[in-house]
């Protein structure tokens, strides 16, 4: 591939290792989120929302559990300005929820920002002016002492208009942009600048947000900027670090994750990764991974596929059906291997009754997030196998496979799949199955047996079974001793003008309890003198019929119509 | 969020810390790509691609430049065993390929593996068993040296089938399979005794992969993992590490790159990451990356919009918009300040005739991936400003707007799109800049205009404009002097009956090169005796009327049709 030698790493490690973040494991304790969703998720859109669409869109984000929510940029957008009148003037936002505007350091656009706040009863002013080497000499092309004085200027104006509307609880929030971009001793030294202006308190504490504008390295090195930033920042104690990685690289995830381990108190984030370009880093997955490791993620996202459905409404974007957690085809298991690992894992659960989560190829358990076993997990495609088919049998439609049984199931329904070339959906496999193996009827039909003990007889645990069978349209009706029903109804078949060959391989039955409770469903495979095996499935109210069905089920399908003849 | 409490971390870090990777700061060489597109990625797919589909699909993966391409599990599927014979029988294997086929460790399996391979030149066999605890413990219910002993039949197996064929080059390949479930001195202790019956040589090694089958811990854990392995295992100089990592926690990627630094040599994964629920690690991500840091990524993705089209078209499945390097949306910058940033960035690239890239918000140059700024960087909605307006003006349609008129057509713009709630296309923003601006004649028209040196009068540089004029359907004719030509039609037009309030602010012209080379655009500001200004463009062949033009779009834009009056 020509021009990858137009590229270097763009971006400045500390000079120094900072690297005590990788001896932690895992992150145990859920950061304080603040969605974007309104104002770097909405600004991303090809169409943007509109403002009926923000105002339910912020509800639905409240009742998620989001507690600080950015809700757009004010001064720059009259929509933006409305969005957030409406929020004020319409009493939408809770007590224990916190808005966010966002501002550039110019005069007139703080003041008119903190004129759109007027009777908002808590609010983070989030300044920001961008820091990056590249920013600096190909946009604003100032030399780094002008950089910070934007900077300085913009915080000494925010403390000043804050002081205006004294009725107002706000907090300060700034943003060195593109601080991926940054040389990391001139963010720290631009930082430092607004603190010292800012002097945060335990009381009143300041947010220092990091972003990765543009993710420019791997996400192990932002950790290590992050670990140094913690290190260098003044009044640290008072200091909010938050984080706002974008996903260039793939790795927004990951660099947030590890950003946490490094320091960081707080991510900025969208539901799905939502926002400029690649997006943001998606919250929804970053919740979920510390639901995963047990820890309490602080957001709810129980019911994802409402939340799924909600912002595809919202954002006119689509949730991919790979997304971690929340996409279509994230449960599914279409290989037969890991179709049967999970049944038998579910099983073993149940078996010890644990609560406690650790099925073969699923994270979590999808009822945690509202998903179901039945549509979402075991999928039947042509790379499907026998424990798939056996399980959506056995749980939808309540029928327990024998397992001698199941590979020639397997292998029919796999066929289908290829030859209609569709996934299969648990009523089209089920379909296929009775279609194939229950109550076949044709050409030979029992159309009634009784059955009595056969005591008068000289066998002691025979029986006498009565039948009236059809065959290829014609009735007979015979009288016979067995060792059992199956073996009676064998003999009396034998008195029949035909000729069956066949013996009894196995037989098997139980309740169907998932279909209805009055039902039973019996399996009986016969075996022929060549050694070929045909299986039947009977099901009936009376068990004992079950079992007879079963029996001329197989026969049937042993001996096709219009191929068996006297 | 209830239930998280079912859950806690399931994998299993090395005892000793092993982060030694974490002091190198990016990946510097391409890893061995093997592209498991047509297996796992084929495997999870709704509807698994046709025969055609695949060889299709295996012959694009050879054109992007994989050499190593698995092709299936043909033991396990009838399908995936005639692709295997129609790559092979219709010789469209190239000599630099090698592919591989996926077995079970049971002797018929193998058996059938290798009798399908039967003509190949070059193959990797990739034997593979479960040894993940939540496996052993509930699917298998074997204690850890009976799982060993599945991995070191089967190894005896490959290399006793591999004998009977000579004339194939065989590779050798295990997978202790649910390796992140998997207990690391269990896995190194499998790896070894596998690793120990294949004896691997520098002319004949091994390739160990060590699969994040369910990713379960953060990526540098596994990075550990890795590194901790890449100590373990036996004979470690004839043994190439391959890494194969799904995406559960959306961080395939990280876990992949890290895994590199820490000693893996090779990588498993799929276009855009397809695969399993939640996917592989995507190969086009790994390798733009490298590719975004100045490493040859020995694959070519120069023409993305056409990977992703075959993509696509083989799978039924869509790349999202916000995918890394490949999703529609990923150059689209909308909000002002970026494409202000954006636009300036470009021209100081080409003002120092630079060719290494650093343009703020563009990770990278979408031309080195096959796309285009016009349509895929600068784009116009609500959210956009003057720069981005601007930018698309100059850039499809030649006009170098002036400054002092950017943000006037920036608000008339953003204002449309705000009305039609809808991105603006290129031509949408030119109709509608054109229409308000551009060649307005109504209620004014100046209908000819001849113009000639005012020598024979007093004034020296004076010019005589003589023009017929059309106002309100009426025409005039009339001769006056000015300074300049402007000035001159300006004293004409005050001859007629009505009353004109206007003077100068400026006047700028160019050529149009972009749309015609021929023509010429000219911008004229002009302002009220209240202090309003109203701007006016003029286009025409001749530059001198283009000007004229300019001045009466500006007059018809102050004075309306219909208001203006004797």
């Amino acid at each position: 591939m020509k021009n990858y030698d137009r590229y270097s790493v763009g971006y400045f490690p500390p000079a120094t290792p900072h690297n005590e973040w990788v001896k932690k494991d895992h992150v145990e304790k859920a950061p304080t989120w603040c969605s974007v969703d309104l104002r770097d998720g909405n600004q991303a859109l090809i169409v943007p929302m509109s403002l009926e669409e923000k105002v339910e869109f912020f509800q639905y984000l409240v009742k998620l559990g989001f507690k600080e929510i950015e809700v757009g940029f004010p001064a720059a957008s009259e929509t933006e300005y409305h969005f957030l009148r409406k929020l004020v003037d319409d009493n939408l936002i809770p007590d224990d929820v916190t808005i966010q505007v966002l501002t550039q350091s110019r005069k007139h656009i703080i003041k008119k920002t903190f004129d759109s706040l007027v009777g908002v009863k808590k609010a983070v002013v989030h300044l920001y002016n961008s820091t990056s080497l590249a920013q600096r000499e190909q946009v604003f092309r100032k030399e780094k002492p002008e950089i910070i004085k934007i900077a300085t200027d913009g915080a000494h104006l925010l403390k000043e208009y804050a002081a205006k509307y004294p009725e107002t609880d706000f907090s300060f929030e700034y943003s060195p942009e593109s601080f991926t971009g940054t040389e990391v001793d001139f963010a720290a030294e631009i930082c430092n600048a607004v603190i010292d202006i800012w002097e945060p308190t335990p009381e009143n504490k300041v947010i220092i947000n990091l972003p990765s504008t543009v993710e420019m390295s791997m996400p192990h090195v932002y950790a290590s900027q992050i670990e140094y930033m913690c290190e260098q920042l003044h009044n640290r104690e008072n200091v909010i670090v938050s984080l706002h990685p974008h996903n260039d690289r793939g790795t927004a995830v990951a660099a947030a994750e590890l950003g946490l381990l490094a320091g960081g108190d707080r991510i900025e984030g969208t539901l799905f990764g939502n926002g400029e370009r690649t997006g943001n880093v998606d919250i929804v997955t970053l919740a979920m991974n510390l639901f995963a490791h047990g820890v309490d993620p602080e957001l709810n996202f129980s019911n994802m596929p409402e939340v799924v459905e909600k912002y595809e409404q919202y954002t006119d974007m689509k949730v991919p059906p790979r997304q971690p957690y929340s996409g279509k085809l994230v449960f599914a298991a279409f290989s037969g291997s890991h179709q049967d690992a999970i049944s038998k894992g579910m099983r073993w659960h149940k078996e010890k009754g644990l609560r406690t989560w650790s099925v073969p190829y699923l994270l979590i358990d999808p009822k945690d997030v509202g998903r179901e076993y039945e549509a979402d997990v075991i999928r039947i495609n042509s790379q499907s196998g026998k424990g798939g088919v056996a399980y959506i049998l056995e749980q939808n439609f309540g029928y327990s496979i024998p397992l001698q049984m199941r590979e020639e199931i397997g292998y029919m329904v796999k066929d289908l799949s290829d030859k209609e070339h569709k996934e299969l959906s648990p009523a089209e496999v089920y379909q296929a199955f009775a279609r194939e193996y229950v109550n076949v009827f044709d050409p030979i039909d029992i159309t009634d047996a009784t059955f009595m003990k056969a005591s008068d007889y000289k066998s002691n645990d025979g029986m006498i079974a009565k039948i009236k069978v059809r065959i290829n349209d014609e009735e007979y009706e015979f009288e016979a001793v067995g060792n059992g029903r199956l073996d009676a109804i064998s003999n009396a078949l034998k008195m029949t003008p035909y000729t069956f060959d066949y013996k009894f391989v196995t037989y098997s039955e139980h309740a169907l309890s998932a279909e209805s409770s009055s039902k039973a469903a019996a399996y009986v495979c016969i075996e022929d003198s060549d050694g070929n095996q045909f299986w039947g499935v009977g099901q009936h109210e009376d068990i004992i019929l079950a079992s007879v069905n079963a029996l001329v089920s197989a026969l049937n399908r042993q001996n096709k119509k219009d191929h068996f003849v006297e």
